[in-house]
């Protein structure tokens, strides 16, 4: 399979685009991150007057067999019943893509129960659920292949549709479990330190589920290189979510990283293509016990912190006021030249 | 001068709310921050569908006797030429009110050149600047009074209008020196503690700014009471501000504040009614030195934290879509019964 190629940004325009900033009407650096921001966002786009056009959110849906090892707080069947919720508007990222203006997507990317054909679905199911990384490989690398295929599928019909900045979701019940195996095997870090109660677990629950990780962990030894980690902890909507992660990079679009599962299908897109974190805008820091760890390996400084640990894209979605707010700075403040305003003193 | 009064919120929709919350499609507690902050919007409006109409921001300017003591980076002249900026629709908070759809009016509690009238321009002039607080006391109490009233004025007028959500601004070269000393002296904390580099200054700037504020601080020594510090030490432009907060308040408005100057014109607004508060969010932690301080005063703990430096209400306009997607979140998500979700197991 051929991984699309991802240009890094041209650092050539760093000199322009940091002197058009520093000419905007406030004290120099006052509009603190989001002048850092900025500039991303004009290196990305290749412009000093940066237009984000058609934002949009893609929330990936999938199952996971390791489920039914009880690693979960809720049923299986939340997966699909949220996805019914996501279609019939009432979901939290429902809520937050109206307010904020971005267009939803929801792709059923292996959900254990059959959906019915809806107008807002994209039917891409690999199969009905992933197996229990318990006791076998969750996916086949076909699997992996076909689910990687898939995401960049979805993230090119979005920008042919002229959307040139994108965050993606997720739902699956128990994806908490397969992204701390992923970044703890791709990160080399204690499973303990990657796990947390994922959607509401008690202290026996959470016993169980690192119980369950840890002896995961042992039998898929072998699973070191991204793609073999993948097959062996991901999910569908993981490994959906790490091709839209290369093909919006390839695509040049601005990226709005949701929270911990999000970041860790980023783990393995950035493991198969550094350059790809250089379009990536992190949206927030969740409550998830494992994300921080992961957002220090990444080098990224998210952008809220306001202990959200819900997933869907929501944590981008809320983001998502705060990146355009950057580009618009950017574009439509007048300089102190153009405005008359006298420049520092000092 | 009779203050407006101030309704504490009214905690037996507190249960009813909670309830409200906790129903919606997401993991109990799963939208962190944003939930205390639904709450708190919910007992504000006393809706648990609370709909947030015309926000607003009014950005007040004036100028500071204490420039001509060298206290800041920036001439008083750029007060005026903001003004003009702010008019011509070229600052950063006419990008962000822009974006984001808030109401802006810009208020001239006293800017030391002559401004033209100007549509967007509302004349609140009390005079040409305050007096300079390192020889006199920069207000008479007759001022002080007169620019309560009219901050009070423009809030109810915003009221009268249909905005139930507020946010207020500033623009006054020199006035971090003004909150500072406000701060020191009305909460009993070394200048050293209050003071930071405010739009730029360097080393030397900050010893003098430093040396000027502890040397008011001294001749002011019986400016004790919340008025009378405000008279010695304020700005015009802070004065309205207090009585903006104390309007907003009055009127159950939920009130954005936004940096370091607008948190020093509330802490006078809480010594005088220390239930305005109930009806605060605080938007972001500034950069500037002090701003840290009295949120922990406030027991806040703002929803950005951007560093951020520049005022005019740029923090409070860049925290609306959160509180925004708070009240959404509560008016608009489906609850598990309705959507046929399966609650957590344990």
């Amino acid at each position: 399979m051929q991984l699309p190629a991802i240009a890094p940004l041209d650092a050539s325009l760093r000199p322009t685009l940091q002197a058009a900033i520093d000419a905007k009407t406030k004290p120099l650096g006052a509009l603190g991150r989001l002048e850092d921001l900025a500039l991303q966002i004009g290196l990305i786009t290749g412009s000093g007057t940066p237009e984000l056009k058609r934002p949009a959110v893609i929330v990936f849906a999938g199952d996971h067999g390791v489920a039914d090892a009880g690693v979960s707080a809720y049923p299986a069947e939340v997966t699909a019943q949220m996805v019914l919720n996501f279609l019939a508007g009432g979901a939290a990222i429902n809520v937050f893509s109206r307010l904020h203006g971005l267009a939803l997507e929801v792709v059923d990317a292996g959900v254990r129960a059959p959906l019915p054909s809806a107008p807002g679905l994209v039917n891409c199911r690999i199969a009905a659920g992933t197996r229990n990384f318990a006791v076998e490989r969750a996916m086949s690398a076909e699997q992996v292949q076909a689910a990687l295929t898939a995401g960049m599928a979805r993230v090119l019909r979005h920008a042919q549709q002229g959307s040139n900045v994108i965050g993606f979701g997720e739902m699956g019940i128990a994806n908490t479990s397969s992204a701390a195996c992923l970044v703890s095997r791709l990160t080399d870090t204690p499973i303990e330190d990657c796990i947390g109660r994922g959607t509401g677990l008690d202290d026996a629950g959470l016993a169980r589920k690192r119980a369950v990780l840890a002896q995961a962990l042992a039998l898929h030894a072998d699973a070191v290189a991204p793609l073999d980690a993948l097959a062996a902890f991901g999910g569908f909507e993981i490994a959906m979510m790490t091709g839209a992660f290369l093909a919006a990079a390839a695509s040049r679009m601005v990226i709005l990283v949701d929270g911990f599962i999000a970041s860790a299908a980023l783990l393995v897109a950035q493991r198969l293509a550094p350059e790809v974190l250089e379009y990536c805008v992190f949206s927030h820091c969740s409550h998830e016990h494992g994300h921080r760890r992961l957002l220090d390996h990444f080098g990224a400084e998210p952008l809220l912190a306001l202990d959200l640990r819900l997933g869907e894209g929501t944590g981008a979605a809320l983001a998502y006021p705060l990146v355009a707010s950057a580009a618009a700075f950017l574009r439509e403040m007048a300089t102190f030249g153009a405005a008359g305003v006298s420049t520092a003193s000092s």
